[in-house]
């Protein structure tokens, strides 16, 4: 062990977990731990904690002293970290470190999924975001939540699945199979979906998108035309994000639908995701170093 | 008086009061009285209690007896009527009178500007329902909630203010006039809209509607195309709603908006409400009547 030896730590958080890993200039890596919940939004305080406590595990394994500790250059990536006062509020309760660099969780996904290097990720699962890294400048579209936002998403599809389920009832619409099956799934009760949506989330409203994919596969009109819709929707956010020949991977629960769906000149961009998210936070902490 | 002389209740019940008048067979107004919330969904015991003190008070002004007041024929029409369980439970409560018809307060406004003939009417407000009565029958379209539905209402045109401004600041789309005093509303904080959106209303996003109009008047191109989507929307409902020639009133604090932009065909069914939705209520009691 020499002078010149830096050490990274890696932090990947969300709302169930965090995860640290340490890992030496070589990028071998030294040690591994994970600890609680780490989401910046819900818990700032318990965030700090969950870092802390996945740090020092990582470090017990990886036999550093408390001295090359505080020496190590840190990126974290943790969920919430893009509400500003949220951030600040956990960068007020950092110390012990020298580098401390916080990301969210999906740009170290992005800076994963391209180890490292410049491109974009889209992540469509319940929610939809959309991360670039280009020349060491982050762009984001999307992402803002739903209902509001995250249009395209499995939560957003799985909405038009019932505002369609309901214009049928109107009569505005022609039924499908697929309102049917949304009709079914209320028991034909108008009073049950409608307690259902006084307080059904972005998860509640998801449940419904494997239904929309079926149907779609099926050929239901009803479904064709909602996911048309979705593809539409998300081809001109992808196009917006993908500037300049950028690289796009897509993650999430509804990415391997969606990759086949896309126009041409987008699926002739997709590149399988290289690494994990904790992978892409310590070649963002290598990147940075000046030794 | 006479043995063959009627009296009919007319009730409209909603969040925050219930009108009652009595009328006789001539359709003169005997008694009239207003009360507290009368909302079915809310609280059906208050509006029970509500229905009783608004229609004991107008019988003391007709000075009616006891016995003339139960054999008179009542109509309500009572916000959140139309879930079923709340319904049920408010005519369980009803005692002491032979004739009580439970409407909502939608039906009794449609039957008002239609004199308890045959027509539709479409409320373009905060939200967006569409009722229409033929021959006997109930029809309606819209109106499940906001912001699963009630689209084309001004809670959902403000909605699509804020997703545009949301647009033009991930640079998916250009900014404008419109989402630029969008962003002006929220001091250019994307926390401070986060924040917003993670409980607002149908009430505050239809704040954001005068903005949209104001705009479309201006020829902003970002409100253009969403108002082009709001018609298209209305139209559609609309013209699923007045089949058979119904005529139709517009109704709702952005009914002015809609009117004249509607295609020409839908704007020459429109008639100006005829009377209020008490008057519908004892319009539709007269109907009833079976001496």
């Amino acid at each position: 062990m020499t002078d010149t030896q830096h050490y990274y730590i890696g932090l990947d958080g969300g709302g169930t977990r965090c995860r640290a890993r340490i890992a030496d200039t070589q990028g071998n890596t030294l040690g591994e731990a994970v600890s609680g919940s780490a989401n910046v939004f819900q818990n700032a305080k318990q965030a700090w904690q969950s870092v802390q406590s996945a740090i020092s595990d990582a470090n017990q394994q990886a036999g550093l002293s408390s001295s090359e500790l505080t020496q190590a250059i840190i990126v974290a990536g943790l969920a919430g970290a893009e509400v500003n006062s949220c951030a600040s509020e956990f960068l007020s309760l950092v110390q012990g470190f020298q580098h401390f660099t916080l990301l969210t969780d999906a740009q170290i996904a992005c800076l994963g999924a391209h180890n490292g290097q410049d491109g974009a990720i889209y992540i469509v699962g319940t929610g939809a975001i959309g991360i670039a890294f280009e020349s060491g400048h982050w762009r984001r579209v999307s992402g803002w939540g739903f209902p509001l936002d995250d249009i395209g998403s499995g939560a957003w599809l799985g909405q038009q699945a019932v505002r369609a389920a309901l214009r049928a009832h109107d009569g505005v619409t022609p039924a499908s199979d697929m309102t049917n099956q949304v009709w079914d799934h209320f028991n034909h009760s108008s009073e049950n979906l409608l307690t259902w949506s006084g307080s059904a989330n972005s998860g509640d409203y998801g449940q419904f998108s494997p239904l929309v994919t079926r149907a779609y596969k099926a050929g239901d009109p009803v479904a064709l035309n909602i996911v048309q819709q979705q593809l539409d929707y998300l081809s001109e956010q992808m196009n917006s994000l993908v500037t300049n020949d950028l690289s796009l991977s897509l993650m999430g629960g509804l990415s391997d639908w969606i990759a086949p769906l896309l126009p041409m000149q987008l699926q002739n961009r997709l590149t399988p995701s290289q690494s994990d998210a904790l992978t892409g936070a310590l070649r963002y902490a290598q990147r940075g170093i000046k030794p």
